[in-house]
């Protein structure tokens, strides 16, 4: 933990207030010569406007100037963490695997995987096997699992996720220092096993049995008959967000990554739905039993990721109709921004710093009259960095103490 | 110290140019919905704008996003200090007693006190004694000291302050792990001394005589007859301003703790009265004396604790009006800013950045015609740290010589 970090938790009370933090993934969009308006610019969100009228802008800058974060870091960021630290910095894998509910101990080690498709020469021609249904996932992890209770020296499951995307577990104590299998082109085979480091070998040693039980299993299939692995790594050792910070913690996100970041910094995860309008339901339903409420919105940074601006206005528009729902629950604090820009000329998630709304009673309303990038600029919080938010949150919500004398 | 502070320290040059660093204490307020414009919106103050409109604007921030700082930390910035390290942590006795031109060595242990009243069952009725006199505190601190001489094992003394307020010190080395006796509650007896941690022992132990003495020199007191302690603190080991920079240093402080934090970094404390004219007057005199001269207003962060927006506006007209007065003294640089916010709406300090108004013939001349929160926001200088402000004093002030070849 950073310095501001430990400040921060010292200081923390406890209080009644509640604090909402909506994170529109990838909401922070560009002004190009080509695309002139943002997608904040150009949506009709009169209920976020009228939010950042009462309220304060201002922008946060995920990990460092220039540095593109992936999700992982990006929330960790606003949570309060430096994402730039080695406590930070968990793989992939085992976000998904906690996100999918799933328990890793202390030395576990988890890669996610990808069905993919081969042809007869055995060069993958799909790495996302045509994008299975979930169901064609299920089925196949079913197979496998079966396999691979017979490996011998490595207790090893497969857990489906989303559409053609799982979940490896080994169970530890083992090293992660392991390189992909997912060679991340077409036209070639998976990769061998291997070490990414000589810590590794044994644990490469013990994994070789598994991915070939794994292909085994799949070898006949017509679609899914190989497994790529990527982000093998163990269970963070990241210090509980509600302990940190005495926070009863929520979370309402539809997607296991994002769950897997809460769930890993010791959040509750709560079932919901992937529309907003469902989020919000399941919010509503629990408001007695947190203080804290991650609400996450995966549509603006898919439609991003799609260089698709119009899906991106439209996602932003579907939120802004559901707000005022949010804002009757009452809460003390709201903060509506994303974990990083994935702006759609760029197809992709950028540095960008991440425009901001906040609303408290003691917020400072200032002169900012939309919720878009370029108000943002010129609001009161100034440009601050992602994990520095948090402090704000609480600060606006009574529960930090006054430091010194 | 922190990396930045050992750069600024080694670049200071001696010079002829002098500084004025103004100190309206909780001068920053807030915009919100019951209150559209701060105490610095809707004061007249012709003169502080037009050292606006010939200066440049910012903010500072006192401690860290979030962090609301009592006034030891904050004044500690302003001096140049990362008040977030322990080195800066400096306990509100201590202060107070330093203030009072007390002289505190290593190992002695002060504390802050105040005379409340008990009913006869000796439970406190009211903690400040219904705020009795200074010459009533005085006269009681003479009794008790004239009972605590006759005290074994430990030297100890009491120092008279502002009505109920005095301050304990106990001649070291001791421990300064002890509870408050302080209950900081109504119905309730002051409570027993006690370590709070085990190493206090020894020195609670020779604190029950000390607490037992006062009780006996008070205790026919109509409304003083109680004595409560807390922030029992050792002196600190702060590197001195004046060294580190070269410069000679006066602080023109009229209230005890001020004083006595511009005294811990080793500034000379110049008397002066509490008014800003007399302020004023004093730093004239003393003007060939010294090239740092802190000024301290005190009525701006008490309108702003007792929620009175009326009487914070006036308190800054009043400054405005004398502020004439000091810039015809010819001060090179100067910074009108405050050690935190002190919103009247919420009637205390907070979090929020304090603008700072930077004049010197170097300043760069911004777009900024106000002295405001708002203005301050689009100001040249930026958000900044308060504790990155001296170095931008220095330099303004010709006192830094260049970083490199």
């Amino acid at each position: 933990m950073t310095q501001h970090h430990e400040l921060i938790s010292r200081l923390a009370r406890p209080a009644d207030s509640k604090i909402v933090l909506l994170v529109l993934d990838g909401v922070g969009d560009l002004r190009t010569e080509q695309q002139p308006q943002t997608a904040l610019d150009a949506a009709h969100i009169p209920n976020f406007d009228a939010l950042a009228r009462r309220g304060t802008l201002g922008r946060i800058v995920p990990v460092a100037q220039g540095v593109t974060p992936g999700s992982g870091p990006g929330h960790l960021a606003l949570f309060g963490f430096d994402p730039a630290t080695p406590e930070a910095d968990i793989g992939r894998g085992v976000l998904e695997a906690l996100g999918e509910g799933i328990q890793i101990r202390p030395g576990d080690i988890a890669a996610r995987g990808n069905f993919a498709t081969a042809d007869a020469a055995g060069n993958l021609t799909d790495r996302r096997a045509g994008r299975i249904p979930t169901a064609e996932c299920e089925r196949l992890v079913k197979a496998i699992n079966e396999k691979l209770v017979a490996v011998r020296d490595v207790e090893a499951s497969v857990y489906a996720g989303e559409g053609h995307r799982f979940v490896l577990l080994l169970k530890g104590p083992l090293d992660p220092n392991l390189a992909d299998t997912d060679p991340q082109q077409l036209g070639v085979p998976p990769l061998p096993v291997a070490a990414s480091a000589p810590s590794g070998e044994q644990t490469a040693a013990k994994l070789r049995p598994v991915v070939e039980a794994i292909q085994a299993a799949i070898a006949h299939e017509p679609k899914a008959n190989r497994a790529l692995l990527r982000g093998f790594a163990t269970v963070p050792h990241l210090p509980s967000v509600p302990e940190l910070y005495k926070l009863r913690c929520g979370a309402f996100a539809g997607y296991p990554l994002y769950r897997g970041v809460a769930a890993a910094c010791g959040m509750e995860l709560v079932p919901c739905g992937k529309g907003f309008a469902d989020t919000v339901a399941a919010v509503k339903e629990h408001w007695a039993q947190y203080d804290f409420f991650f609400l996450h919105v995966k549509k603006t940074d898919m439609a991003g990721e799609d260089g698709d601006l119009a899906t991106k206005i439209h996602a932003l528009e579907e939120v802004d109709a559901v707000l005022p729902e949010l804002l009757e629950l009452g809460p003390a604090v709201v903060a509506v921004t994303g974990d990083h820009s994935t702006p759609a000329p760029m197809k992709g998630h950028s540095w960008h710093p991440v425009p901001l709304l906040l609303w408290s009673e003691h917020c400072f309303v200032d002169e900012c009259s939309a919720f878009t990038e370029t108000a943002a600029l010129h609001g009161a919080v100034g440009t601050v960095r992602s994990s520095e938010l948090f402090g704000l949150l609480l600060a606006n919500a009574g529960r930090l103490a006054k430091y010194g004398a």
